[in-house]
């Protein structure tokens, strides 16, 4: 009856607590060949956004049927609900509190439940630990192939979360911000080739993000495209200026700052072997400004 | 003649160094379908309480037969035992410096075996990693069926910490203190929900902790006599009181604070999406009065 | 056609993104029964030698045909190669920026292939997360069995860091550094045992690292010699001097230092139960001063 499944944790517990490794206590108390893997458990506390990105970067890596299972849930014991989302090749199952909107930008649910049967919860779950007491089990229980129409009842709308888009300017220049800092300091924007490569050619038109797996087929092609259009782009952060498009962090010396597309599509203004957000004091939500020089 | 098993790591190796890869190696290597599962590598260093206190929030959410290795060790390679217990369901293999007492409280061991057989050692241990030269190989044939009689001699005595204990005073107060504070900054405290039914029902005699067991078949009863009984309750942190008793953290609007049992049985003083250690200034030891309004 | 084998990660990704969890989705997804095990993947940012210490202390505790992959990696993206080593027992993935200069002091290499075909790497790798893109793909397909000369092609040169070497002084003193701090804050110099023992015992030729092995089966040997001769050095370090080598950190009352052979066979001042770093305002590079007092 046990199965082999890939179980994803993504959360906000952090290290210096127990909470994930009971978490995994609980999955593979139920099914013991569940293979867990964590996502990244340092979500600063409550910040859904931020997990939400980092799930949307990750999720597509995984094989095929993998349960992703993401618990930063500041309405834990609350009425949230928590559903569990079905994509072509995987399933969500999260708080409903618009951690998927990155990823529904992307690809359109086939099915939403909302969970509800708490015959695959543990016992006298608590208020306050969900993690271990509903979304752990309930994710094992699906790792073993129980039916979402067994668990909850499909609803068909997802809380969504305000995920800021770039505008293009009148004056010709593209507007985005700071979303996501790393652990080297990179600078992570909300601007995608996409958009560069649009507002760069001159169409005005809101793009939006494509399919990803069409990104990925096309990514070839539109690296292309872009080279041949960004080299005379000019980066604005603070009142400092980045000149044209790297490829890599190396096309500069170590210490000198550069803006590149980033391993998950996005624009990225890093220093080589060193820390952009220390050297331009730049946060999340930090304006950025691409210039079109042509 | 391998078999899966479930092993859990307990230690203050922390994450920045190699000694958590190198335990696992030395498992894997003798038991390859060990299923090895981090509890928590980020116990202060030393910090024997803290590792008992997590220990024991987690143990009994692992399937039955597993291995739970915790290496918090202030006296490695002095003359301290190295001991493993079997308690119904569990193993434990850990320094006996007395990193077991909330669970001896809870569950009285079968019986506790001092580990001196050094065939089942790496060659030639260290005198300061027996994490990896000691405990990892051990509980790797543990895990094959090793038995414990051939492993070490049985012995009768376990090494205890001081564990303090709620107080309830002549004034009917009941007076406890922080003993864990976790990553959300919540303020988890000895007062257990079974004190607080004794305490507010006006019962004196010293209660103590029920079995595990009992505590999770009975935790509806209680929490319905709890919540009859203590919407009236104060808590007193430093110069702050908090009135009554929260089911879960959305009860009080985010910012404020509440007090509320958190998912391992002991009243928690929390701010709801916020951190209580730095709202109330509090640490360990601090005080936290109960009054009995009534 | 799946295999069970262990593929080691030590990389500088950090807790806080999802790079490492994304590495572990792509090696799942080409072979579901690697059994991934985490070595470290707090290596300071770009610090090459940091993660060449931490892979000489770890790699041989893991099960002969184990894949070390180390992604720690400043030239990503540029033209540095990638290579795979080959050893007597083990496969190290790595980029070849000097990470394993600790390792081939100890066993020659039999074979060094330059990883170059991209069919083994993730379609349309980026520039700037190789972990992700070529790493970890090729790691799942070599523990699946792919060969080597289908992979790339054979060189016969690795980089190298510059490891510095104890240096015996005219003076009968032996000067080391410190190369490595735990969390625990314990400084850990490069003065192996073989070198105290040269030098304390008078022979002055430069020694080296012996073979891993050798050094395993002779280390009974090595340190009834080392504690023989020992008894009398001393080590200073800044104005502080202490006396004589400890066996383990309790030879000494809590709070005072002590000098050890540690777990990886280095010379290592400490503080039992407190933290050397500290206490001795030391860093990395600090000097080391062994004297003979015979």
């Amino acid at each position: 009856m046990h199965r082999p499944c890939v179980i994803t944790l993504l959360t906000d517990f952090g290290n210096q607590d127990a909470y994930v490794g009971v978490m995994k206590g609980v999955i593979t108390g139920i099914n013991p060949l569940a293979n867990i893997i964590d996502i990244c458990h340092n979500i600063p506390p409550q910040d859904v956004f931020n997990a939400a990105y980092l799930l949307y970067t990750s999720y597509k890596y995984f094989p095929r049927g993998t349960i992703h299972v993401a618990v930063v849930d500041p309405g834990v014991g609350s009425r949230r609900d928590i559903v569990c989302v079905v994509t072509k090749d995987y399933f969500f199952l999260v708080p409903d509190n618009g951690i998927l909107s990155f990823i529904i930008q992307d690809e359109k649910p086939k099915s939403i439940f909302r969970i509800t049967n708490s015959k695959y919860f543990l016992p006298s779950p608590s208020n306050t630990f969900h993690g271990r007491d509903v979304f752990a089990p309930v994710s094992a229980h699906l790792s073993l192939g129980a039916k979402l129409r067994q668990l909850g009842i499909k609803i068909n709308q997802l809380k969504q979360l305000d995920i800021p888009k770039p505008d293009y300017k009148k004056t010709g220049q593209l507007e985005g911000q700071v979303i996501y800092i790393d652990r080297f300091g990179n600078l992570i924007t909300n601007i995608t080739k996409e958009y560069l490569v649009k507002g760069v050619g001159g169409q005005r038109s809101e793009v939006g993000m494509q399919k990803s797996e069409d990104r990925i087929n096309q990514r070839k092609t539109t690296l292309k495209e872009l080279f041949s259009l960004c080299n005379t782009i000019e980066t604005v952060i603070g009142k400092k200026k980045i000149m044209g498009l790297s490829k890599t962090y190396t096309d500069v010396k170590p210490g000198e700052p550069l803006v590149l597309i980033g391993s998950a599509g996005f624009l990225e203004v890093s220093i080589n072997q060193g820390n952009a957000q220390r050297y331009f004091k730049a946060d999340k939500g930090s304006k950025i400004i691409i210039e079109n020089v042509r």
